[in-house]
């Protein structure tokens, strides 16, 4: 298949393109001194400051090196640069270059902002404001349609939904690209042209083409063709699915819930804190835990390993102190326990990282590695936590709505009608407390036939969460606190009635269970205690419990699974299509 | 050691601190529907807004409810949440509990910023303007002193390296926990007092403490005396470590350079993208990688499993088709190849995630698990690839510089003589550039005697790299550029005199290389002969072809050892002090 392709680069195999790419240059005065690396801006009113050149004078000494490579800068790097600069100038300026007599080497030059689609399109006026300028475009066509006069391009970069659409007349340079029928869905374009009112009812800018060059044609074999694809189908193609309008919204929309999870810690005083992922650490306890090693030789060669090469003691053990940490070591399940050491150094820290799970469970909600955001607060109690989860939760959500409107759109159209509402109603509605006790109360009293019976000490069930979110409280989120002890963990602090622990759970509408955290057991003798209780053995957890030695205080977090947050705040249903390369059982292609 | 202590709790089983701590609320005019859960802000002129309740009314259902917990909130919580609370009031205003009729529960409270201490210390008043004001501080004590008339305590709470400076005489409420000689260095404080100027020459405010709790006592144990311990034995100590002078002012500038990283990206129109963990992909060739399995049983039981409970085959080969994802699967060496899939559907892009050495190099600047940035950036050139760098570089030292300015002095100080002006050159300075060909040129001029010799097609040592930045260009960070591409990876874009490629490292005094980028080889008939070449199976690189089958793009991209980049910002010598919980061989601890 791929020897039927002809190379991507074949703008640069075609010497007619570049005489007519480099003909723009002939105004400048003095071609030998300065290479300007961008077709932009050609207006006679440029919108931005003029540029800055991005090579300086090429100092004498390197024409001297008998291995000077002056001359390396030819045809090809020309047309890259000007193919790949953007237009707005940005970060800070360089005046001269520092020359050093004798000294080699040049000034590099400044990095630029490139103009995107959403910075035309994405702002109030929808690109109105630009009219009449001249820009250039470059992305991959989504669609394009020959009419009789004119062909219709749809260009996406992925920085937005919108597509920008280019009109393209016969006339313009670069036709003969259409015509010959090179350009098709998936192709990398070059486009410059002017910004004009649309006369589509669709947007209200288009880009009426001057010049396009294609930069990498697209097999006709490439797989996401318009007709729509199954998100099934397109788990196969991990490393294309992003350039359709889901995934390109899933990964915007996950990066700004990122960003604004960094935001709202660091607006607050929170310090990042990276937890370890490989863990030789024996206290983590729940969960089925991947053992990471190199006791089985490395990539190449682990397929064709034999058993026996796995060192083994002479009791035939496997054995460990020849593996790399000389010890049994493991993928974490959670950064908590290490997130509670520096909160208890600088008060309030969070973690934001992977962690792994190697259940065996093949479902719509679980992943073999996901990324979790754990907080940790010190001189905190339950209720500092549950403010604080309800805090973060809003304020993420509400970033997403102001800073992700044109997604937001696309997900309420197309992936779950009403969720704009649904997460209108988590920033604008007070959330509800209540105890577990009060919670089992209410289910028993609700007038609803449950599969899973209640009672007091059960765990809550998805259908009891649901019931109690979704239609005790009409959509709006509730925390359920002070849970009994047996069905929550060691570390959860055991409340005054010797029943509960300070825990809490908050559950959402359509997803149930979204975060879950606790404060956490500071006091020293309760600890220990409950590990004893447990069977669990006190001298592995050493240094979690020298926390309660030595200035021990009330503490509290929570954790979030970020593909749920992207779940809930998408609609996206299976959480495969939530993180960019799912991993579970039998699935880490990519 | 344990038994010996007496209950962190031990405020809480204090009947007289407590009715002290209560008395205060007399003035309230309705004790039983509301309580206030901060002791702050009791002078005549409050500077926030008054407190919001953090309770509202309890339906009237719940006393009904024979499960009801409407009495639970004891003294204990009350406690509690006067010691967690902050005073700064922010976040969205809830006004009324949304009441439904017949429902059981409560509004959940706002969530308050700590007043820490570097909001009142950090300031460019460094506290005068808050003079006269009654704050509360919560930290762990650093220094006791007992004088004849005074009692000094220096409390931290790690939002910045200065300690609040708390003055205590005989007379002030809880002085008798002072006189029984429980408060040593490493108990936690909840002190309340009027801040005044300081008498002494450090700081130009104190604290005139009018109340002070202990909150968790320290064991005489406590590793982390006064005296200064070595770097070395605090390695061992990970969990305690954060609580020293070195160790906060590291993880606060750490933290600064990982938002200072999202800031800079995400302003400048990159999407974070989490590139996988566990890979069972093929292609990432170099490096040693660790292996993860499920094949060994889990956490617990994984010291006495025996060698041959492994799944083998027929042939004595491990059945790998038995593990978690039905083939061999490693830890990630680099996000890079996954990065471009999405740089080439999102144009920009960044990975920000932790990845795996497993090289048995126990030295300084190794780790086994790292965290690395990786953007990667499409119709880029390797010009844009450095000036991306250098703006990235500049950026983020400028943060920490504009940011953490009391940290830096520390630094500058205590850890490497002359810091600031090392990094205030990086901000300043025009970066440099030369090929690999003018750099080996230079060092072959070079009067100076190298341990490794120098040749065209050498790959450059360490002393060769702090020759040509400290020495030849002063200081000044230098860019290297287009080495021979026998010395570099496979997918690196080939120059046109087919010897070498579009590689680029960015070499910075003392450090040597921090960032090492490339364009990528967007060819497909190149990448697929260097494939060939390399005797590298195509096949396993199917969907990193694909990427140059459908509209491929020039780009490129670097990446950055995070930890690397904190030893460059703080001036600590050793990497394993620049990461919480470094994993080396050997040790992956806590």
């Amino acid at each position: 298949m791929a020897a039927a392709l002809s190379p991507a680069s074949s703008l640069r195999l075609k010497p007619l393109s570049a005489a007519r790419f480099l003909s723009i240059y002939r105004r400048q005065t003095d071609p030998n001194k300065t290479i300007p690396t961008t077709l932009t801006n050609l207006t006679t009113k440029p919108r931005f400051p003029p540029k800055r050149l991005r090579y300086s004078i090429t100092l004498s000494s390197v024409k001297d090196s008998p291995l000077s490579s002056s001359n390396r800068r030819r045809f090809c790097t020309v047309v890259i640069g000007a193919l790949s600069s953007g237009e707005a100038v940005e970060s800070a300026k360089r005046e001269v270059f520092a020359k050093k007599d004798g000294k080699i080497g040049e000034e590099i030059g400044e990095f630029r902002k490139k103009l995107r689609i959403v910075d035309v399109k994405g702002g109030p006026d929808e690109g109105l404001d630009r009219l009449g300028q001249t820009l250039v475009v470059r992305g991959w066509v989504r669609t394009l349609r020959v009419q009789s006069s004119v062909t219709f391009i749809e260009v996406n970069d992925g920085s937005c939904l919108s597509n920008m659409q280019c009109v393209m007349s016969s006339d313009a340079e670069g036709y003969d690209q259409v015509e010959s029928g090179l350009i098709a869905t998936g192709a990398s374009l070059w486009v410059q042209g002017i910004l004009v009112p649309s006369q589509g009812s669709k947007q209200k800018v288009e880009l009426k083409v001057e010049k396009l060059i294609m930069i990498g044609r697209s097999d006709p074999s490439f797989p996401i063709q318009k007709k729509r694809v199954s998100r099934e189908f397109l788990r196969t193609k991990a490393h294309l699915r992003p350039r359709t309008n889901t995934f390109g919204a899933v990964a915007r929309v996950r990066n700004a819930l990122a960003y604004a999870t960094h935001k709202f810690f660091q607006d607050n005083g929170f310090v990042w804190v990276s937890s370890p992922i490989i863990t030789a650490s024996d206290c983590e306890g729940a969960g089925e835990q991947f053992c990471v090693t190199t006791l089985i030789p490395s990539s190449h060669e682990a397929a064709d390993s034999l058993a026996d090469s796995i060192p083994k003691t002479e009791d035939g053990f496997i054995d460990w102190s020849q593996d790399f940490f000389g010890k049994p070591a493991f993928l974490t399940v959670s950064g908590q326990l290490n997130a509670e050491t520096y909160a208890t150094a600088l008060t309030d820290v969070y973690t934001f990282g992977p962690t792994f799970r190697a259940e065996n469970s093949n479902t719509s909600r679980h992943l073999a590695e996901f990324w979790m955001i754990e907080p940790e607060l010190a001189f905190a109690d339950l209720n500092d936590d549950m403010t604080c989860a309800t805090a973060y939760l809003q304020y993420v959500v509400k970033y997403v709505l102001d800073n992700c409107k044109e997604d937001m759109d696309f997900f309420n159209t197309w992936i779950e009608k009403g969720i704009i509402n649904r997460l209108s109603d988590v920033v604008d509605k007070n959330f509800v407390q209540l105890t577990y006790t009060d919670a089992i109360a209410l289910l028993l009293r609700a007038n609803k036939k449950f599969e899973f019976p209640v009672e007091w000490g059960c765990d809550l069930q998805s259908e009891h969460e649901r019931y109690i979110t979704e239609e005790a409280f009409g959509g709006c989120p509730v925390i359920v606190r002070d849970y009994p002890k047996e069905i929550k963990a060691f570390y959860m602090r055991q409340n005054d009635d010797g029943k509960t622990v300070a825990a809490m759970d908050m559950l959402v509408p359509r997803v149930g269970e979204l975060i879950g955290g606790s404060q956490r057991e500071e006091r020293l003798e309760y600890l220990e205690d409950r590990l004893d209780n447990l069977n669990l053995n006190k001298e592995n957890y050493w240094w979690y419990l020298d926390l309660r030695r030595y200035g021990s205080v009330p503490h509290a977090g929570f954790g979030l699974g970020f593909e749920r947050l992207v779940q809930f705040a998408t609609g996206i249903e299976n959480i495969r299509d939530a993180i960019p390369f799912p991993r579970s059982p039998g699935s880490a292609e990519f």
